[in-house]
């Protein structure tokens, strides 16, 4: 049938007859020939149709844009001056033999090349917007991206074993989207939030590597990049330790970066938690960006300004400063817009020092907070941060947790902004690394009790177990994030693997032994039977296309994706359904009239 | 850390030190030494634990059935006389140098290798009854049946894309499972029965070539053979007939067998529907079985014997007779036996013919029925089924469809009796066929209206566009069915791709403009704007698996199922859920005590 993807014809076929099949992408008379660009999923080519081939050409005249075409016709090379650098098939052209309309098309609601749709057209016409070659190579690189992952593991022994998609809810973590059982009046079946606790169970059950790329589901209010179904690269081995895990899944993403997308990823820095809260405020940071933290908690307990003293000298309180290189020549406007910005992460403020002249100290200043820091201190700021002329110094002191979101979303913001781009703060790059050695346990204050930062089947770190009932903020455990220029990819981490740890930390988060077996009990039954010790990560699938693709959102790598409010606006999901139904299922709706609307 | 799977150690590594990690399948002491079959995914190997080196030997002492080890020793040969030809390590055994209890373990509620242990048992104790070779061997097959298909595909230009497993209801064919929403009060998501509409939708939005290997979902109440969750190869492509798909897929499952079973398969015959019906009574005929139907209703129509003669002048009648070679040896037992086999069909009974001496004509036939057939209908019966000494006849007669069911699982269960080895009438083989040219429509008496065979996009024969008007039943579908040893692997079809072809079968269907556009208005807006040709089909990935590891049920080659009462003895699930969730779902239980059971 087809000879060649209409986007792949090129040079090496010159003077050969070819059948395509595609779309007309565009069609044009110019000079009594009609030129149509066929396209298909590869990519464009031009087709010349000339009138002394009747019947075709009076085929061709009828050709409208999206009309789906058969042509046979001879390649050849374009005329000199008309060659297209952007294509693959930009030096040749297909003169038409044979022209035929294998269906019409209407005419599209929107002309495909439109750069300025709204989601809502493109989600309601997504079977349109799919054509669109942008669209077209997302959903190719996210195959090449999987394909290549399940490759690199085949290599190594990596099964991919199937875990259930109708399975048990354990009301933790997120909400789950819950689907009613006819068979079990009043029972329900939950959709899985991750396979994690089935692939421990495969490795007790000894099957040694197991891997899945598979669908979860949180039932949680949307944000820009989630959707209520997504793809987890879930992944569990037996018998290697943290370090070999992560050198095994560095080496997949390396593989998958070099295979799909031909980019060499540089060196993966590892880094431990604390030393990224410490340096970037963040457990993700963006390393393309070159600024960094300053640490003056300890410099500020004795200043005379209770904005920075309050927090220096309280449990949780923090104090840093960000040195930012040139920023002395941002205008007052940009400074305060500044400000504005880290009051979204709960900042009252943001201080700021304007070095003009290092070498006089106070005198060459420029800040509204100076006059209440003492000479000691002014000078601990300068010589920490490494202050020199035509810097600025912006300042957070708060709690800790609003510090570290403040400047380290600033730190971000500035280094990808204009003014950071040109002071050459920011590298456009790939930038890996590893995060290492979580704390096990955070403390809600809230619920005043503590809270497992991973889950709670993470094992801490060797001689860490009794921590866990002395001092759990102190307890460090064995997980591991990887992120790529301030996203996180992916995370895991080695798990318990013996009952009695297991017992620990179910006992630290004040889960009774009761609690732990009715929703745990097949876990606990199984680290009795010879568990191994094993670990894993899971890497999201959206998020890693998303950002090869360096597409805007994660709907521009999923096929058919669903709004923020969770609707299909193709298909209308969801949807209201029979009463017939809803009685099978033993379930009644609470609000009848809401099922009218 | 681990040198080599405990079951591929042999003689490629005679006299090396080799790492091993695994559990302890037996230990056994044999004169002052302690032997343990060291068990992996791969296999067993036999550790071999000399009392002289004592802080070895003593661990071993302690080491019971399961314990999770670590092996360090050296590879020498087995005695001789001691060699076990059933393993890959059998000429072989480990010398162990260091043991370490990775893990204890409880003594399991069952010997792994007893063979009669009840589904329940098994199902309660997932994790341990994986552990069991078969299990082990049974999931790395279907992994490997798996990846397989996905090379194949991958070479041929077929991409993964995913589907959305929230999806659209639609109250046709089986019951959905349903997916209460959160965010909008009073509707429901349903979970895919299959990815049909989506994959079509990404043929006409031009990505060519689609596969998945995908979750699929059916709220039917369970026979051995069903989950309620199951898994597809779901295959599309655009621009390729009906021929070209078949002899791909073809490929595709040689391709699977060849590279996961090492079994090169033999002839596809290609057998219409109508054939297969003729002469096997059944759509998915096993081939290893010899026997045939002789059609006799055109014989039978004169008779002076009702239970021939009615069905053979009735509309919807069929009289045939399946010739058992060898089968006068028969006792009547046996014959009863069969005769009660045929009424679970709706068979009224089941006539017979001894054929003693075919030279005598109707002397040389022993049975109750040849008193009522004249000697024209006798001599036909003889001529036709072509009978010898020694044979039985068999006959059906009844509506058509209760002589093919029956008579159909006659042949089959006859074929594989002993007395159908011993005769030669089944042949151990891979026996593969397609049957195609299957009707579109079948005409539900119960309803007096037609329904779609295969579903209500699969496309006429060219030519037979009008008969959707003029004589549906007389209409052949571009539908095609995969069959092995009587399983249908998969099936699929070519598709409608232009809208007024979609109307027209919508219309024979007595779906009427308002009822399409509510149901299936996205697809039939996609196919106005130039869709391609396409087509495609799906297989069952748990039947192909099944068969190829030859186990029992599909609930052998998944690693999770659920019971036929759609349980997870395992996890528990379906289980009771929260008030407070069923709040945020807007819905309520009909019978709050069921809830509490």
């Amino acid at each position: 049938m087809r000879s060649s993807y209409a986007g792949l014809v090129s040079e090496a076929l010159m003077d050969q007859t070819v059948t395509l099949m595609g779309w007309a992408h565009r069609r044009r008379d110019h000079g009594g020939v009609i030129f149509i660009d066929l396209r298909d999923r590869e990519g464009l080519v031009q087709i010349v149709c000339d009138p002394d081939r009747a019947a075709m050409f009076a085929t061709a005249e009828g050709v409208r844009n999206e009309f789906c075409l058969k042509v046979v016709g001879k390649v050849r090379a374009r005329p000199a001056g008309t060659e297209n650098a952007n294509l693959v098939s930009g030096k040749v052209e297909v003169l038409c033999h044979e022209l035929e309309v294998l269906n019409a098309s209407v005419t599209p609601p929107f002309p495909l090349d439109d750069e300025n749709l709204s989601e809502t057209t493109r989600l309601t016409h997504r079977v349109l917007d799919l054509r669109r070659p942008q669209m077209q190579k997302n959903l190719m690189l996210r195959y090449r991206v999987a394909m290549e992952a399940r490759k690199y593991l085949d290599e190594r022994g990596f099964i991919d074993i199937e875990t259930p998609m109708l399975t048990k809810s354990t009301p933790e973590g997120a909400r789950d989207y819950l689907v009613p059982s006819r068979v079990n009046d009043g029972m329900f079946f939950a959709l899985p939030q991750s396979p994690q606790l089935f692939k421990q169970l495969l490795m007790v059950a000894g099957f040694d590597r197991y891997y899945q790329i598979t669908k979860c589901f949180r039932d949680e209010d949307l944000r820009a990049d989630r959707q209520p179904e997504f793809t987890q690269i879930d992944i569990e081995t037996s018998f290697l330790g943290e370090e070999e895990i992560r050198s095994m899944f560095e080496g997949m993403i390396r593989h998958v970066f070099r295979k799909a997308l031909d980019v060499e990823l540089g060196d993966y820095p590892v880094m431990s938690y604390a030393d990224a809260m410490h340096r970037f405020g963040s457990d993700k940071p963006d390393l393309r960006v070159s600024l960094e933290f300053t640490e003056l908690t300890d410099v500020m307990a004795d200043v005379d300004f209770k904005v920075f003293s309050t927090p220096a000298t309280t449990k949780g309180g923090r104090v840093v400063a960000l040195r930012v290189p040139g920023g002395a020549e941002m205008s007052r406007g940009e400074i305060d817009g500044y400000t504005e910005f880290v009051k979204i992460y709960g900042a009252k403020g943001l201080a700021w020092i304007k070095v003009n002249d290092v070498a006089k100290g106070r005198e060459g200043l420029q800040s509204p907070i100076v006059k209440n820091l003492h000479d000691a201190a002014i000078a601990k700021i300068l010589e920490r941060t490494g202050a020199k002329n035509g810097d600025l110094l912006f300042f957070g002191a708060d709690k800790a947790k609003v510090v570290n979101d403040g400047i380290g979303a600033l730190r971000v913001k500035i280094g990808h902004s204009e003014f950071g781009k040109k002071a050459g703060l920011f590298e456009d790059r790939w930038a890996p690394l590893w995060v290492v050695d979580f704390p096990m346990f955070e403390h809600d204050e809230e619920g005043d009790r503590w809270v497992a930062v991973h889950h709670p089947f993470t094992a801490p770190k060797d001689g860490h177990e009794d921590l866990m009932d002395t001092d759990p903020g102190a307890c460090v455990a064995k997980a591991y994030d990887m992120v790529l220029n301030g996203w996180e990819l992916g995370g895991g981490s080695v798990r318990i693997h013996r009952a009695e740890v297991q017992s620990k930390v179910f006992s630290a988060l004040k889960i009774g032994p009761e609690e732990a077996r009715q929703k745990f009990g097949f876990l606990l039954d199984a680290l009795q039977y010879g568990a191994p010790p094993h670990g894993g990560l899971a890497f999201g699938l959206d998020r890693i296309v998303t950002m090869m693709a360096k597409a805007e959102s994660i709907r521009d790598v999923i096929a058919f994706p669903k709004t923020q409010r969770a609707q299909c606006l193709l298909t209308g999901a969801p949807s209201a359904v029979d009463e017939k139904q809803l009685r099978e299922l033993h379930i009644r709706l609470r609000n009848a009239v809401a099922a009218q609307g």
